[in-house]
């Protein structure tokens, strides 16, 4: 089932100068010259976003959320014209469209709205009419009418919910790296750009650090199955890499990536009695601050009292230790300590579902580069480990030579070179 | 009848920078905090609409109007957002609206709309709850839903329409300059502010080029009779001036100002068959390229033949002399010729109405300087003459003096520092 529809969505460091836009006007006609109906969703002009936010705290300590929206939504307003007006100025028509025009209704949480609904009729008018749908990304509105913004990285949330509502074959999203990596190219150099990484991992890998996607794009197109592509703005000879659902044709690698987080502090509360209810108190206190805690370790009790660590990422420290140090009078601990000193390092891989053994690899490599482990947490498809922050890179290094990650995988059903497998 | 409503509207300039918005956000509040309810218009911050421009101009040779509109309606989104931001910040309850959110529905001319309607039921609603309503201005929206302008100036006329669809008292349009003056105060440093102008007045000046106001918002106020009042940001002190009806109660000023153009170029066509249609002929021509022409003359036949001079805006004058070379052959004439080294100077004033003579003393008064009158046109309430651009300083004084227009003027049955007279 092919619409010839694609949706691109280029990001701010894409539309960041009058050249970067030409460029970019340049691609979508192309794709529109190669006989595809093309709707386009784009960033504002990179800082732009920043510098109006800025202006904002410096009028008021805390600007009003409508407000903001309405303020930081002139973004992407103004780089959808210009991107417009560029591709007509080649001779390529084109519709600019606000959130409003494109039917993007969203619920009342200004800054950070969800997506109620797309009435997506006049861009598939516009589009019927052989002209190019350029979008303003990150925006909606919501019931009043009021203007609203999806969050940081709400544009490619736009994107792939515009391909679900117009049956898009595919939401390509163009950015400034090549696509998604076995590990972070500037620790790793022989990293390696991957083809191929299934709705799961990616779903992982945003929410371990990986900064390609947002974790809340991958959700929504996991959740209609819409292919996302990952690929590179001034690179056009990359196919990127290609996010879908896993494909049970073909063998997945064990392991696809290695991520890391240094920005993880651990709390540690010392000596709390062992009694039902303390850690639901301790945690319970958290959550009301809107504070997420990722992962827990309590000792086994002695002496009628126990140890509680937790882990949680550092912009949340100082609210979380300033609750604890209550909390910890409160039930009598012996101390409450804090450490930043940490990262999380993280396995990830579909593969490891039909694969046993890959923790323990992963716990020998580490020990046999001399890195402590404090903490581990797992799910279906991946293995998390604290270790000192010092060691990050050596432990990113190692396992990602320990798994081969620098080599193609060997797949049964599908030529190792081919990047779009059918899905 | 009184409102308690107040509409007022800053400029670019009053908005140029975050302290200048900072310090409207005072003057709005000191309002609000006298009782007033008060609709704030506001342009784009100084510099942004041309620099918005500037990069469509770089992207296409002839942008799209639509995609402009769109381009150029963010400048004023981003500073009403301020604007209402700042005023948060100061604990003024503020709410900024876009141009589809006032009801502000135009044609769909883009880049020079024309209002159709406004419904300003939002706004209302708004206005009962004791918010400061925050209107970006020079924007609106099509029955499409498309953003349009209204066109250089245009938030002006935003304010002014607003004033009336709200049934304001007054529609304060705050600027860089004290208000209206006699005489262009650089040219004549003993130019006096006027405290009052009657509508016919300004709409009679700001043709002449008076940049305080631009004509169409006159217009608009002069229709639904809403007095306007131009009065300084930076100045609080100083009450502006009022431009409203006629007060039939107060004598009227015989001359109220001496504007002058020196972008005026006059264009002679020698030697015509003096035969009917041929002027027709020449000025069909033009108005078929949408040329203004301003004065004509044509000199009394000799021998079968004639001269036509006509003078027009010298942003024209190319175009114009491209035509009319061509119908010069066509008719058969001797010679097209242009000279831009012209100016028009002016007398305003709705006294002349019932005072003879003025047109008498301004042609003696150029006579006493030796300056030589080319063209004259006049009007109920103006009489203007073409002269050597050279001259134009030294006839706009010596008018300035023979007027007595640096003195107060006396007025009968007002003191003659009341600028507010009773409408």
């Amino acid at each position: 089932m092919s619409s010839n529809l694609i949706v691109q969505k280029y990001g701010g460091t894409s539309v960041g100068t009058l050249d970067q836009i030409r460029n970019v006007a340049k691609r979508v006609k192309k794709s529109r010259d190669a006989g595809k109906d093309v709707l386009v969703v784009v960033s504002a002009m990179a800082g732009e976003t920043d510098k109006l936010l800025e202006m904002a705290n410096k009028l008021s300590d805390l600007p009003e959320r409508r407000e903001i929206d309405l303020l930081l939504s002139s973004g992407e307003r103004i780089s959808s014209a210009l991107l417009s007006i560029a591709l007509h100025g080649m001779g390529c028509p084109a519709v600019a469209l606000t959130g409003r025009q494109m039917g993007l209704v969203t619920d009342d949480t200004h800054t950070r709205a969800r997506i109620k609904a797309i009435n997506a009729g006049r861009a598939t008018d516009i589009l019927k009419t052989n002209h190019v749908v350029v979008c303003a990304g990150f925006q909606g509105v919501n019931d009043l009418g009021d203007v609203t913004t999806l969050g940081r990285g709400g544009s490619d949330t736009s994107a792939v919910a515009l391909a679900v509502a117009l049956k898009a074959d595919v939401c390509e999203i163009y950015t400034d790296v090549r696509g998604v990596y076995t590990a972070d190219p500037r620790m790793v150099p022989n990293a390696r750009k991957l083809n191929m990484v299934s709705f799961e991992e990616m779903l992982e890998m945003a929410s371990l650090g990986a900064k390609v996607l947002q974790i809340r794009c991958v959700e929504f197109a996991n959740n209609f199955n819409m292919p996302i592509v990952v690929r590179s703005t001034f690179d056009e000879t990359d196919q990127g890499t290609r996010i879908g659902q896993e494909n049970p044709d073909m063998e997945q690698p064990v392991v696809s990536g290695v991520m890391y987080d240094k920005d993880q502090s651990k709390i540690t509360v010392k000596g709390v009695p062992d009694q039902p209810g303390i850690a639901a108190n301790i945690f319970n206190a958290l959550a009301e601050a809107a504070i997420s805690v990722d992962m827990i370790i309590q000792n086994v009790s002695a002496e009628g009292h126990t140890d509680i660590s937790f882990t949680l990422h550092t912009t949340n420290l100082k609210e979380a230790m300033s609750i604890m140090e209550k909390k910890g009078k409160e039930v009598k601990a012996e101390s409450v300590s804090a450490d930043s000193n940490i990262s999380k390092i993280s396995v990830v891989g579909a593969g490891m579902r039909s694969h046993s053994g890959v923790a323990a690899r992963i716990f020998s490599t580490l020990s046999r580069e001399s890195i402590n482990i404090m903490m581990i947490s797992t799910s279906e498809i991946r293995v998390s480990c604290i270790i000192d922050k010092q060691s990050t890179e050596q432990a990113v290094r190692a396992l990602h030579g320990e798994f081969k990650l620098d080599e193609e995988p060997k797949r049964v059903s599908q030529p190792a070179t081919d990047a779009s497998p059918a899905t």
